[in-house]
């Protein structure tokens, strides 16, 4: 009884999501869901990603979080729009959340939805928001253990930012223990070593970016 | 009828945690459930302090992970009793993993038992394991703003440990605003400024566990 229970709610959550996906892909909006512990630099990256694509692409912004609005009050004034979403104790972000975000955005001339999911290596990991790709960071100083000890979070991931490489120097860290660790996992997904700090890796993860725009209607 | 299941399901927790909680009255252990995101430094710290505690106190430590046993790898020379319990995909340590992880471990003349949870700022902190004291870790490198986003766990807190503090010179770090944001939600937990490599603070949690602990029968 309790495993139809949740089976149900797993299938309606899916359904949900098939949908939002269905909403942006008639839209022609390219929507990217982004996972990490809390404090990898996920809000650090969108405020040195969106300035950088600005010329060329609109974006938008859903992020979640349990509480607070402090990640959208540092992204408002990137001028992409920003929609916070409170989980309210909620450990993830879900596809019916996403659908209620979706409404608060424009969605026509988009070209990237970032959705900034709660800062969670578990729960995040099992549910599909309606994303068309998923975008993992981790930090350095998170240490080179936890490819092996999340295996789930890194294998459905299409591209993965090993962030605050700029403490390398610093921390007593393998970064071949990581690549090695991903190798078994995942061998699809390109490793990007990034700085939010002093912006090595960012033209890397810009271009990968730039790889997964939709051609524009007419361009 | 959803709520109705949630409920039973919680309710059967919280009796499970209980009779965790009456067998490890009865042995006299004091149980410490240790949570914080992962890559914190909670096995770091059990590093470091199982040793000093050896020559006073017997410890035992029950440590949760989704896959591997690497941190039972790093714990075991260290000569307490380690258990690892492994959940699965699951994103907490619940009760009855640790009723079962009891059962490996010999009770008496235990004086510590430490709880290792799965490294997850968000679920472990809403289920009570059948602990009697809870320290959280908070990472210098994750950010000055987490106990404003989460604050069901800082809220539970009876010790804060502010780990990684050798890098408080390196990245920029507001541990004020931590000050802050903590005296709006929890004046009760002490908050420790810790490093796992320097070994600052380790003397004074040291002496807060000392305080804990329960008075031997006939010392």
């Amino acid at each position: 009884m309790k495993i139809n229970v949740v089976k149900s709610v797993l299938e309606a959550s899916d359904a949900c999501a098939a949908e939002n996906r269905r909403v942006m892909d008639a839209a022609g909006v390219v929507a990217i869901n982004i996972l990490s512990a809390p404090g990898s630099g996920k809000t650090s990256l969108l405020e040195n990603t969106i300035p950088r694509l600005a010329a060329q692409d609109r974006c938008a912004v859903l992020v979640g979080d349990l509480q607070t609005t402090r990640d959208a009050e540092r992204l408002g004034p990137l001028g992409a729009a920003v929609t916070q979403i409170n989980t309210g104790g909620g450990c993830h972000l879900s596809p019916a959340q996403v659908a209620e975000g979706l409404k608060t955005l424009d969605l026509n001339g988009l070209a990237f939805l970032f959705i900034e999911n709660v800062g969670n290596m578990v729960c995040p990991a099992v549910f599909d928001l309606g994303e068309h790709l998923r975008a993992i960071l981790l930090s350095v100083p998170e240490g080179d253990d936890k490819v092996a000890k999340y295996p789930t979070l890194f294998q459905g991931a299409d591209v993965i930012l090993l962030t605050k490489v700029d403490l390398l120097g610093v921390l007593d860290y393998d970064a071949g223990r990581v690549r090695g660790d991903l190798a078994r996992i995942n061998t699809r997904a390109p490793l990007i070593e990034l700085s939010n700090t002093t912006h090595r890796g960012l033209d890397e993860w810009l271009g990968w970016l730039g790889g997964q725009r939709l051609a524009k209607p007419g361009a």
